[in-house]
């Protein structure tokens, strides 16, 4: 039971005048009530005062009763023949469990338009115009406020729990990066070792530390491919390694909706001079931006520390992406930003990436990223992994 | 090329008096572009006359050239430190792309729910207030409409272009049945099955007819849990296969954009005579409906080929699902929806599933599942992989 996360949000509900949120995006359903839906048809009326309610479709009422913290569960049919249409299912649930109600200011999540997935995440179910439609008809429209930057904001802060549940999606990962670390080899193809890390994420992580659902969304980049890896997508390809190639993995991982997000880089038998040489430069980087990571310390100045390091040793052209972002709720979240200029000031229980890279055309790329959680004083990196480039 | 899409589509444009289309899904990028795109920052622009425009981050540029059948590619800067807010990029490329087109009517994705992921499965972008927002800006809202039950209709009926996509998105899915098949034993267990099924279609299926972008979402019930394996998400689990046990594997897989969707059950050793007459039920239910599928034909008069055989064998309420549904430009669609009572007539191009069904509590769950197309005459089963229990 997470019931610091229950007095925060309260409080800053309060603070914005909002009576109740309603959320629909597994993300921010897990967020407020600890269930993290299997699909996405769920919807949490989470008021300032008085028990939550929490509408679930009755193939998940296990799950979820299994996983609420403290709401009331309301099932409705879902997905057999004599099921109703879900909408209007959903409306006689909310609007039973709002009756009497005098709200004026109801969040919801107008906003979101990048989203972690449910667990189902080959098919997602987003708000657009019918949800929008059905919160209209159940509060009116001048009732609702759009609570997208609030709930941004109060999730970049996490509480003791969330920090642990975020430790274990990193350790998790660890079992990925190791299946990595031994697989990288000459004559493996990008698809091979993506296939197996996300194999080892799925073996042996389903059942660490009570995780029950485990996902891997691993990319790999080798050889020339490095040098474009810092694209926020890449295509995992068939290419092979080559004696000397280097060979970059970026890997989420999710654990029962807690995302972890990390980096290694290493190469297919020695590694050249220039190899060696760039690898200490991003791992020095590396080292300098966790070391200034502080409470109150501002977001630019942690990103700073590791462009500065890679600009006076001639590489700052080649560091092309920010230091890190806040990872947690989602893959990628907005709090804090760590890049250049950025005026996010750090705090306690905040969660982010720490990520240089050099990327260089011709030789590839090479990054490193860890997670690190803010301490009362400096950081701590979440499940620390062996660095090394070979 | 896919030339008859773009006939048809401007067509039903011209229909519903829409001048223009503006979609921002990646699944509706796709399917009327040619290119999937990696990460959900993609808008395509598709007017009733003239040459349609592609507004993509440049770095997914070389992978939108290399796809899209006839559009100009407007890129602006995406995920580097020196991009600016996507939004006004987007804002001035669209404004630009549009200039003095007399357009009144133009179409948006006000309404999708359910969508399919973009390669980054791990971390969708979504049409959200911030996009609503960009459209009304850049056309003014009295002109904006809501496009979506024309989407979803004009995806229903498939091109022969678009076939042959979803045929090898069934063919890499045999080559994850063909491991699951292999894998099922006494003492495995169901996240190893997952596993194992995903990590051949991912290394297999890479580069099978070209496919660069290939992931699967397997779904793994053993023993009693295959009572529940109707559910629209099922958990995988750490339980160990017994002897005797079912094995019930629910399959989704993407191969550039294009999805199917197969079920096979299996037993660990030698099938017991109940598990035998069940699966055989399930079995002769599935060809029943398959041979019922033909131009023509109600939606519902199909389920009830199925439905009717399992019915008079004393099983009618066991089969708690539906008999298939549209699949193709994502994992479900809409149309047709082959359900009790379903008038959805079936059109020679439709791409759907045969998947019938029987859950006994305390037995267990057989599943089967096929995707067809609807022909001139009758149908033909898509990549047909054998059907045995054991």
């Amino acid at each position: 039971m997470n019931s610091e996360r229950i007095e925060r949000m309260r409080e800053a509900m309060a603070g914005q005048g909002l009576e109740a949120l309603i959320c629909r995006l597994p993300e921010n359903v897990l967020f407020l009530s600890g269930y993290w839906p299997l699909c996405g048809w769920v919807f949490y009326l989470f008021p300032i005062e008085g028990r939550a309610v929490c509408v679930v479709p009755d193939t998940e009422r296990d799950e979820a009763l299994s996983e609420l913290w403290d709401a009331e569960c309301v099932t409705y049919k879902f997905g057999t023949v004599d099921a109703e249409d879900q909408y209007e299912e959903i409306e006689r649930k909310v609007k039973r469990a709002v009756s009497g109600m005098p709200w004026k200011r109801i969040g919801y999540e107008g906003g979101f338009e990048s989203i972690a997935p449910a667990y189902n995440a080959a098919e997602l179910y987003v708000p657009a115009a019918r949800t929008k439609a059905l919160l209209i008809s159940l509060f009116g429209e001048e009732k609702l406020v759009d609570a997208t930057d609030l709930i941004h904001h109060e999730r970049a802060v996490k509480t003791p729990f969330e920090v642990e549940k975020i430790r274990v999606s990193n350790e998790i990962a660890n079992r990925g990066l190791s299946a990595f670390v031994q697989k990288v080899d000459v004559g493996m193809r990008a698809v091979d070792l993506a296939a197996s890390v996300e194999s080892s994420v799925l073996t042996e992580g389903t059942g660490y530390r009570k995780a029950r659902r485990v996902r891997a969304f691993a990319q790999v980049a080798v050889g020339a491919e490095t040098w474009r890896a810092w694209r926020p997508m890449e295509i995992t390809s068939e290419r092979r390694l080559k004696k000397y190639d280097l060979a970059l993995l970026e890997l989420a991982v999710v654990a029962d909706g807690y995302w972890s997000d990390r980096t290694r880089t290493r190469v297919a038998g020695k590694a050249s001079d220039q190899q060696k040489e760039i690898w200490d430069i991003v791992a020095q980087a590396q080292r300098k931006a966790i070391e200034a990571v502080r409470p109150g310390i501002e977001a630019g100045a942690v990103d700073r520390a590791a462009r500065k390091l890679i600009h006076d040793v001639g590489y700052g052209k080649d560091f092309v992406h920010i230091t890190g972002h806040g990872v947690g709720f989602s893959y990628h979240e907005k709090i804090p930003c760590i890049c250049p200029g950025s005026s996010d000031a750090l705090h306690s229980g905040m969660v982010h990436t720490v990520e240089p890279g050099i990327y260089v055309e011709g030789f590839g790329g090479i990054r490193i990223e860890d997670d690190v959680v803010v301490l009362d004083e400096g950081c701590g990196i979440l499940a620390p992994f062996p660095r090394d480039i070979a």
